[in-house]
């Protein structure tokens, strides 16, 4: 694959429309060509609308001919997981039928975007419900990791296709939600950036929900520095891109106090793993970043409370009972099990879990205020072949692994984003977690994009995937 | 009883000391001779610290000389429900024990009155961990309605020694929690003003909490005027009480719009409840006030939920098991009956319950955003003879009734204050519920403020109860 505009960061390509190099036309247009080429292999799409795209993108040339202007993210190409209603396209949640009305227009996210005339090119697949971490879809077929060109692999779920379509080039932002893991863990084994921020910060409105009490929304992009653009155009608190990389861009590696530990995040690495997030944090160390040891016993505690009581599975089957109860036997039978556990669970155990949890929150908190983030790696885990997963009890190890890492973020009401940073033995991308305390995702930003600068984005330090590159 | 200068509004009192009429160690034995005369009827107090209230009073006294004055709670005698940490005081719950250290300071509503210079007295009785409406109290005998001066009558719970407490006269304001109706039950029966705010509006802080979900402080006095003052004090968002008074006291009875409704709130009266309810609204309507009729079948389908999924016996076992899990024979038969009923509830179920509550308060609020405050009968029910409820059967009918009009509030997260507007047939006192939307503590008290100025406070309307004018 050769170098093209569309490959640039947002504000590059932002820059190169305005200075008359291209149009958002042709972008897009570039854009639909890679998904034709690709769509086919990767499978990243449960609906797509290129026609419709290329008739906004004409749009937005006219309103930037006329002065109107609204930012790095206008007329650029954009994907939702498809559990975000999205108006002018259908909302399936990974089953087999259209969800109801709830779902059929812009929620608060994606009004946001819309505002910035982000143009929504389709809806990526998502897992059932948005319930599984390991991106094997039961009614759709698995969406293809780009990063094995001989081995029909994984790409991490629940936003199991939005990693695999900021992969395919014809999206620059992609919407997923976060109860597990569901965005970091595809932006990791896809070798993209993912954002998950704290919960309550940004309105679940028009959202499939899978657990009121852990759904966020948020994104994956090609770099931390997109993602800065996508979080100031999301959250209600900024206005002015360039303010707030501004704000953010101000930190040096040489300044930054990062924490690590020694407890839960390093278990059951798969080779290549541990050792790419250690010569990443290593790396940052040799520029003078602190390193500061913080003890995490609470992960394993607080993940403990998720299993203790199925909390997903107990809010999920409130949803799904709601929502789907005349198609329940149609649900994917690696997800109808993890919703029968929820239906025994006792209240009082929900609730005593949920107390427990808010009083690590705290404790974890306290910690974290210490350092400006906690680095961990995001997926110990190296995707499997889809083939390896058939078997359902090698399913639920696998899931069991893919969540390790980022399941205890969102039970500890945390902020994060992962980063790519290494290839592991197999040859797929390696995620650093950057841990923060709930709603510092302004300092986690403002550290992830020190490091960024410092090693490098994906593409820059892992190159192209082999299957795109083909 | 004559009038004293320790009966008047607090503004009243706050005068008097500053002209010189009367000190705050006057007025402080005045409370103690109060207590000491009539505790032993009423035995409104766990916990009684005469000699300490009046050091402090003294204390006031110099301070204010110097030219120190903290407002009109300066000086005055207030009491705490005995789940409220209180500096200095142990804290019981109504349990056979003392609880631990959590609850052996002040909380952030205590140290609000603290630093206006009110003084504790002393910790009135409340329910064991506030959980019964009744009033009956296992371990500590039930503290005597003072309206009926031949029977034993209840006072309501769980805050079951507040209302007495100020019926006593040795207190002013009375610092209770409401999660089902443990503040407005009391307040009505007693014949007193009770405020009970939204849920998350005050912290809870330094309270034994019986359910996170529904628990709030707040307090008795013996007028909405007080209320007004104690309100002024505790909230975080006001400073002034003379300017909060000004703000809230503009409206006149002429521009109400009142709500009223068919549903629920009028079920079960017992003779002269409804009747003094109605010609309090008639009164009202008789001064130009607008009524309107709303619908309000969400007040059943709320309290269907509770019971459906019984929450609080989900959150209070929770609790329990975690702070008393040793002394659990030890419990109140009726108690640990309900608390008992919680095992079994399952946490879907649970869950599926509150989701159905937030949905109903969303459908409330909207209606209520449309009038100044709803008017609905606090309590159906005449407060019952102890002897009456010895049976444990009997009891829990007198429990549902108690709470029939003051649940609804709670499961739907509204506000509401009690007003003490008749006596029913048995010569027990009435009380208004004025409710309004979440969040609308100052529209509430307006239109509370503007019906006691039409209507008088329950001194003016009630008398003097029984017992008390003996």
């Amino acid at each position: 694959m050769t170098d093209h505009i569309l490959d640039r960061p947002m504000r590059a390509i932002a820059e190169a429309v305005r200075d008359g190099s291209i149009s958002f036309e042709n972008l897009m247009a570039e854009a639909v060509a890679r998904h034709e080429r690709l769509d086919a292999t990767l499978n990243a799409f449960k609906h797509w609308d290129g026609a419709g795209a290329l008739a906004a993108a004409r749009g937005a040339d006219a309103l930037l001919a006329t002065g109107h202007d609204t930012g790095p993210l206008m007329g650029l190409p954009i994907s939702a997981k498809d559990i975000f209603g999205v108006t002018g396209m259908p909302t399936f949640g990974g089953t087999t039928r259209e969800m109801g009305e709830q779902w059929a227009t812009d929620g608060p996210v994606m009004q946001a975007l819309r505002r910035r005339l982000a143009i929504p090119v389709g809806k990526t697949h998502t897992i059932e419900f948005a319930f599984g971490a390991v991106g094997t879809s039961y009614h759709y077929g698995a969406p293809r990791n780009p990063w094995d060109a001989a081995q029909h692999r994984v790409s991490g779920g629940s936003s199991v296709g939005a990693g695999v379509g900021l992969a395919e080039g014809s999206s620059l932002l992609a919407l997923g939600t976060d109860t597990g893991g569901s965005i970091r863990i595809p932006a990791s084994v896809t070798g993209q950036v993912g954002l998950k921020v704290t919960i309550g910060r940004w309105s679940t409105g028009g959202i499939i929900p899978l657990s009121s009490t852990f759904d966020t929304p948020g994104f994956l992009t090609r770099s931390i520095e997109d993602a800065i653009v996508g979080f100031a155009a999301v959250d209600p608190e900024y206005n002015d891109v360039e303010e707030l990389l501004d704000e953010l861009g101000g930190l040096e590696v040489s300044a930054l106090r990062l924490g690590v530990c020694e407890e839960h995040f390093w278990d059951n690495c798969a080779p290549g793993v541990a050792e790419g997030v250690q010569a990443a944090i290593d790396g940052l160390a040799g520029k003078g970043a602190r390193l500061v040891k913080i003890p995490m016993a609470e992960a394993a505690e607080a993940r403990k409370c998720l299993y203790d009581a199925f909390l997903f599975g107990v809010e999920g089957l409130s949803y799904v009972r709601e929502f789907f109860a005349d198609r329940m036997d149609d649900i994917d039978p690696t997800i109808a099990r993890r919703l029968q556990a929820g239906v025994d669970i006792k209240a009082v155990d929900y609730y005593t879990n949920l107390r427990t949890l808010e009083r690590l929150n705290g404790v974890v908190c306290e910690r974290l205020s210490h350092v400006d983030a906690l680095l961990v790696p995001t997926v110990p885990h190296t995707p499997p072949m889809v083939a390896e997963v058939e078997d359902i009890d090698n399913y639920f190890v696998a899931n069991g692994l893919m969540t390790q890492n980022t399941q205890p973020i969102n039970m500890l009401a945390l902020c994060a984003v992962t980063m790519p940073v290494a290839l592991d033995a197999a040859g797929m991308p390696v995620g650093l977690q950057v841990v923060g305390a709930s709603g510092t995702e302004e300092r986690v930003l403002a550290a992830a994009l020190a490091i960024e600068r410092q090693l490098g984005t994906g593409r820059q330090r892992l190159g192209v995937p082999p299957l795109i590159a083909a």
